[in-house]
C-alpha cells in the first residue's frame, strides 16, 4: 500500500566513470541509469585519451539503496569503471551550512576602535544603564535561536543534538532566505526539561526570539509553556505553532474551494502529538464544527480514563457525540481528514466514505496516511508535505513572516492572534483568480509570503484584537509520552 | 598623574550644523572644534540655500565628555544652529555587528531538497551513526562559542550579559576577519559557577572550541578546569591565554633587543588575577629567572597566611628572596616589569631604578600602570595596551590564529605547547631585520601573523613535544575572590 518513493534531488549522486572510447558507451550508461529507476541529471566529460572516455554522471535516486543498485547495474557494464561516487548533498554539508559574517568593516585602525575596544565600552555602558538598548544596539534585534535536544529530529526519532545540528543549520538558512532573519542553531547535550528550561533563560539575553524545534512530545509543551512565562521574547515551537498555521492558512482555502464554513464541518485529527494538538487547540479556537482526535489507542473520548492532562483535555473539548470507534469509522462521513501521524493508515475506500466534497491533508512525511493519489480520486482536495504533489503544505510558508514580524515588533510573547493573522496571510496570499482543489497554498518560493505574514504578525502585535480567551488549557506537568509527533516540516 | 587621553576614532562624532553662507563661517567651525581639542576627520556639504550652508562636521573627540564639549563650544558661535549630533560608534552597532549567512543556495527546490528536507535527514544518520562526523558534516567544523557571563567586561566591571554582548560580537567578528573563524556570542544571565559548566558543556556540540571571555576572577579558573576535564573541545580563556601568549611573544623580542636571556632576568607582576596569573605560569614553565607577584594588598609571599590556592602556589613559587616590601621596592635592580592591574602605580623615577636596559609593559587599559612617556625616558623598552603608542600588546595577535589551528588540527584541548608554539609565531613574525625598541610585536594588522600563528599551534597539535609536566598547580575549588582583573585586551 505504500506510494513509491520518487527519485529527488536530496539524493542526487554523481558517479565518475571510465567506458570505452566508442559509439555506443555514454548511450549505455544513461540507459542502464533509466533502467534503474533514477533520472539522470548531468553528464560531464571531464578527462579523455584516445581509448577512454572519464565522465561525471549525476542523477537523482529515491534513497540511498537505490543509489547503490545504480552504481550496482552501471557496476556491471561491460568495460565500464566506476571510480568514485559522490553524494551531492554530503557534499554540500561539508564544513556546515551557515556562517558568521561581520557587518562592520575591520581594515584600519579607526574602524578597529569604533567596533571593538576603546569606542565598544560606551556602547557597553549605554546597554547597562538601558537594557531595552540591547534590541537596539546588539544582534538581538534580529537574531533567534533554534532550540533543539535533538529527540524527534525530522521523522527520525531521538538522535541527540550532533546529529540534529543538520537539520538545525537547514532551519537558520531558511530564516535568513525567507525572512531575513538570523537564526543560530542551539543544540544542547541534555534531554532533562528542568535543564533545557534553565538554559534557553540564561543564553535568552542574545537573542529576540526563541523557535523550538524538534523535541520531543509532550516534554516540548512544558518546556514552551515555562519558557513562555519566563522569558520577555517570543517563544515559538515551530513543529506545534508552525503547523498549525499552515493547516489553518490551507484548511481556510479548501473551504473556500467547496463551499463550506469552518463552523459546519467535522474534522478528524490522527495524531495528537505537537503538530495535532496545536492544530486543534486553533481550530476550535477558530469556531470549528467538531473534532476527533486519534493518536495510537484510538479516538479521544469521554470514556477514557487515565490521560494526561493534554489529552483530557481533548477528550473534554472534541467528539461531540463521544465516537469511540476506529479511524476509518471516524471518517465516514467526515468534512475533513487532518493527518499528522503515520503512514498508510487509511486507504482509497476510506476517503470514499467522507462527505461530499471531503478535505484530506495527509502530512506524515515521508509516506502520507493515505496515498494522495487514491485519496484524489473520492476527495475534492488533497494536501500532504510532499514536495512532489500539489498542495505541499510547509512550514516555511510560515516560521519566518511570523519571527519577521515578532522581531520587527518588539514582541514580547507570539500569541494566538498572530496564529490566526498568520494563517490568514498565508491563505490570501493565493489571490481569489488563482484558487482551485490543486492550488489551496502558495508556492514556498513566492516571495510574497513572508512580507505578507510579516505584516500581519506585526499588525497583530501592535494592536491584539479584544478576543475571548480560549478554553481552559491543560497544564503542561507530568505529561507521559506521547507517541506521535509527526509535524508537516517536509 | 593621570596621562591625557587623546581623541579617537572611538570617539567620534558627526554633528549637523547650519551656518550662514559668508566666507568665514566654515573656518570659524574647524577652529573652534581646534581649539576644543578635536579633530576634524571630515566635512561634508548636505545642504544649501541662498543664505545658508548645511554640513556635516566629523571629529574624534577623547572621550562623551570632550564631545559635549565640542558640541557646547560649536553652538556658541554667533549664527551657528547645530542641528543633530550623530555618535559615529553607535551608529555602527544598529542592529549589531554580526549576522549569519546561508553558504548554500536555496533558490530552487532542488537545493532545498538538500540543504533541508528530505536530502538532510541522510547527514543527520551519517552523524547519528559516527558522531565524529559532526566535525566534518556541521558548522562544529569552524566555529567557537564566545562566552561571557558579562562579570568582567573590558576594564567596566559587572555589567551582565546583554551589556558584554557588543563586546562578543566583536570578539566575533575579529574571529573572522583575522582567523576565519566563525565565532557566536553566547552570553549568559548567569553568574553561578556550576549552572555556567553545565551550560556551556550543554551547549557544547555545536561547537569545535570554547573561548571563555571577560569572566571574573577566580570563578574563571574553576569554570575553565572543570570545562577543559568535561570536554572534548578546546577551552581558552581569552583573559588568561591569549593574553599570556602576547606577553610572553613581546618579551621574547624584547629580550632579544637588550640581549638577555629569559632565565637570567628577574621579573615583577603586578595584578595576580586571571591576565597575570596566566602570564606568571607561562614564564615560569619557559624557566623565568624569577618573579615577584603582586596585587591589592602586596607581594605574594610565604609569610602570608589565609591563601586561596591560586595565590598560595604563586608565593610557593615564586619570589626567591620572599621580598615583602612595596611595589616601588620590587621594582628596584627588576629586569623586567609587567603590569595588568591598574592605572598609575608607578612613576618614571619608580622606572629609573630598575636594572639597565628595563623592560616596562604597563598594560592597564585605557591608562597604564606607568605613563609610557615618562617610563621611556628610563627604560629601553616600553609596550602597552593602547593603540596610540609604540608596541601595543593586543590580544588579537593570538586568539585567532590559536583557534584556526586547533581547529584546522580537530584539537581536542588547548596545550601549554601550543601556548608556547604560538608566542614564537607571534614573535618571529617581527624579522630580525625590523626588530627594534619601539617594535617588538607585529602590528594587529599584520597578515602574516594569524597564519603563522595557525601553523605553529597546528604543529604543537599534531606533534606534542615530549617536554615536562609543569610544577604541581593548583586546584580550582573554593578560590576566594581575586580583585585584579585587568587584561591586555586593548
Amino acid at each position: 500500500m505504500a506510494i513509491t518513493r520518487l527519485p529527488s534531488a536530496g539524493f542526487s549522486i554523481t558517479i565518475r566513470i571510465a567506458v570505452p572510447a566508442d559509439a555506443s558507451s555514454i548511450g549505455r550508461l544513461t540507459t542502464s541509469v533509466g533502467e534503474a529507476g533514477a533520472i539522470v541529471t548531468a553528464l560531464d566529460v571531464v578527462d579523455s585519451d584516445p581509448t577512454h572516455v572519464i565522465v561525471d554522471l549525476t542523477c537523482d535516486t529515491a534513497d540511498a539503496g537505490h543509489a547503490d543498485q545504480v552504481v550496482e547495474a552501471l557496476s556491471a557494464l561491460d568495460g565500464v569503471d566506476v571510480r568514485k561516487v559522490s553524494d551531492r548533498t554530503f557534499l554540500l554539508h561539508l564544513g556546515g551550512k551557515i556562517e558568521v559574517h561581520s557587518k562592520v568593516g575591520l581594515r584600519t585602525r579607526d574602524e578597529l576602535s569604533r567596533a571593538y575596544t576603546p569606542g565598544v565600552a560606551r556602547v557597553c555602558m549605554a546597554i547597562a544603564e538601558n537594557p531595552a538598548d540591547a534590541r537596539r544596539l546588539t544582534i538581538k534585534r534580529n537574531t533567534v535561536a533554534v532550540v533543539s535536544d535533538g529527540s524527534a529530529v525530522l521523522g527520525l526519532g531521538n538522535l541527540g543534538p550532533a546529529a540534529s545540528l543538520p537539520v538545525m543549520e537547514g532551519k537558520a538558512a531558511l530564516f535568513k532566505r525567507f525572512g531575513g532573519v538570523d537564526a543560530w542553531p542551539v543544540v544542547l547535550d541534555t534531554q532533562d526539561t528542568d535543564e533545557i528550561v534553565a538554559i534557553v533563560k540564561a543564553i535568552a539575553p542574545a537573542y529576540g526570539g526563541i523557535n523550538l524545534e524538534d523535541i520531543a512530545a509532550p516534554r516540548c509543551f512544558e518546556i514552551e509553556a515555562r519558557l513562555r512565562e519566563a522569558l520577555d521574547i517570543p517563544v515559538f515551537h515551530d513543529d506545534q505553532h508552525g503547523t498549525a498555521i499552515c493547516v489553518l492558512a490551507a484548511l481556510t482555502n479548501a473551504l473556500r474551494v467547496v463551499g463550506k464554513q469552518l463552523a459546519d464541518v467535522r474534522v478528524v485529527v490522527s495524531g495528537a502529538g505537537a503538530a495535532g494538538t496545536a492544530i486543534m487547540k486553533l481550530l476550535l479556537r477558530q469556531g470549528v464544527g467538531d473534532i476527533i482526535a486519534y493518536d495510537r489507542q484510538g479516538a479521544l473520548h469521554r470514556g477514557l480514563t487515565g490521560l494526561n492532562p493534554a489529552w483530557q483535555w481533548l477528550a473534554d473539548n472534541t467528539n461531540a457525540e463521544n465516537y469511540s470507534g476506529d479511524l476509518a469509522g471516524a471518517v465516514q462521513g467526515a468534512d475533513v481528514f487532518i493527518g499528522v501521524s503515520a503512514p498508510n493508515l487509511l486507504t482509497g475506500d476510506d476517503i470514499a466514505t467522507m462527505a461530499k466534497d471531503a478535505i484530506v491533508f495527509a502530512l506524515a512525511n515521508p509516506d502520507p496516511e493515505v496515498d494522495p493519489r487514491e485519496a484524489r480520486k473520492h476527495a475534492a482536495i488533497v494536501a500532504t508535505g510532499r514536495s512532489d504533489q500539489p498542495n505541499q503544505i510547509n512550514n516555511v510558508l510560515a516560521f519566518p513572516g511570523v519571527f519577521r514580524g515578532m522581531l520587527d515588533a518588539h514582541a514580547e510573547e507570539f500569541t494566538e492572534e498572530m496564529a490566526i493573522a498568520a494563517a490568514r496571510a498565508i491563505a490570501d496570499v493565493v489571490g481569489e483568480d488563482k484558487i482551485n482543489p490543486t492550488v489551496i497554498v502558495p508556492s514556498v518560493f513566492d516571495s510574497r509570503v513572508a512580507p505578507a505574514v510579516a505584516a500581519a504578525v506585526r499588525a497583530a502585535a501592535q494592536n491584539p484584537a479584544v478576543t475571548p480567551p480560549p478554553a481552559a488549557d491543560p497544564g503542561p506537568a507530568d505529561l507521559p509520552e506521547i507517541a506521535a509527533t509527526a509535524s508537516a516540516t517536509p
